[in-house]
């Protein structure tokens, strides 16, 4: 049996580990890193800042992913992300075939927390559904949702109201809902907060969320929606990506 | 000026802290510990082992805070939280006045995350409006519901879909959402999971998340909710308290 751990590390800031995702670090044989592109070289450095601050263990093994990129969801989002996770599940099952043997452990570090907006645990049912034994256990991290609030000070649900953490796809296309209190956008990569009615709105954005590089920025949607479309714009070129979340709420 | 730390601490299990959450607690000169009454003996007992564990600073104060009561909240919810939340300030502003002096920073450990159905944020706020000056910071923490998935190995969210987080009162009045995917039930005293109608619903469910005497169950609704309502009503005989949230999904 081939065991593996899916270790949630938080948003951005490397001291977001939890001491359980440290000492699960240190179960490992072997490190799988994936290797999303050179926009997202920033993640990948931190990630390597945690092996190399917190791993103790000498003989560690990293070993690089290379992860398919998903194809344009057009109008299909979920074939798209299906045949995705398809070429994903093929690929981590060759991998671990090839560089985790039976009896060793593996991990895989999850940016945030592997329960919200994240693949990797749906890949991970599909490589045993393809019949490759594996023991494999979560550990939860810092969500880039908590950053937010965290930096902003806030707490996410009126008293007794509800919180709806939802895409920016939905929110574009459903608008502000009756039934929540408060709405958290992730994935956004179409600036939704843009495209619905501002009126009776507040927004609590972030950037970068924990790391050096946060950007924060709230207020009336009405009135600060051009002004985070701008920061937004700038702060893309000049990292070559970005990662964003935020808070709506009805002003009281 | 004050200094105030609001520390999220995780669910229950002490390594669950973060190494932010580690370092924060070793700037504090005062830690103020509430004391909700022997019902949750078992929560402050892990409160005060995460400080004997991660405090290196030999002198840190430790200020006990008796935490008023909640009145029975009938059928003004909302109007006896303010009443509490107003008890609750005039309580914290007077021990900071007595037992942090300015240029100190006192620490506060929250349950969770401070951002997710927790006072402290909001009673911290009443505080300054009082008139105190305080300087404050928020370091997030894992929260039950992480803790809930990473157990379950559960990822909250269907591909594309919302999650609603909501309260138990909530769910029981309004039912299961048609606008969300999957939802989270917290502060749910009165297992509104059972009062819903649970045709085509699958539950995860958890007790004491994190901790060693945590509780699983999982399955169709309509199957499970008698073993949960049973089991629930042992585990809190037997510990005299219980903690527990869930997740309700549409089968697929």
């Amino acid at each position: 049996m081939r065991r593996l751990r899916i270790i949630g590390i938080g948003a951005g800031n490397p001291d977001h580990l939890t001491l359980q995702a440290v000492a699960a670090l240190n179960t490992l044989d072997v490190v799988f890193l994936p290797d999303k592109g050179s926009e997202k070289g920033a993640l990948r450095a931190l990630r390597e800042e945690i092996c190399r601050r917190h791993v103790t263990r000498p003989d560690i093994r990293m070993v690089p992913l290379a992860v398919p990129k998903r194809a344009e969801a057009g109008n299909d989002y979920r074939g798209a992300v299906d045949d995705w996770h398809a070429a994903l599940a093929e690929a981590y099952e060759r991998l671990f075939r090839d560089h985790l043997a039976e009896g060793e452990t593996g991990g895989l570090l999850v940016w945030g927390d592997p329960a919200l907006y994240d693949s990797t645990l749906r890949i991970v049912e599909a490589v045993c559904a393809r019949g490759l034994a594996l023991d494999y256990d979560v550990i939860p991290g810092i969500s880039s949702v908590q950053a937010l609030a965290a930096s902003h000070r806030l707490v996410l649900n009126g008293i007794g109201e509800s919180v709806l953490v939802t895409t920016g796809r939905r929110l574009a296309q459903e608008g502000f809902p009756q039934n929540a209190g408060s709405v958290v956008a992730m994935l956004d990569g179409e600036q939704a907060f843009a495209a619905i009615d501002p009126a009776g709105l507040e927004i609590w954005w972030g950037a970068y969320l924990g790391a050096e590089t946060e950007i924060l920025a709230s207020g009336p949607l009405a009135e600060v929606s051009e002004e985070i479309r701008r920061r937004r714009a700038e702060a893309r070129a000049a990292h070559g990506w970005i990662m964003d979340t935020y808070l709506l709420r009805r002003s009281r």
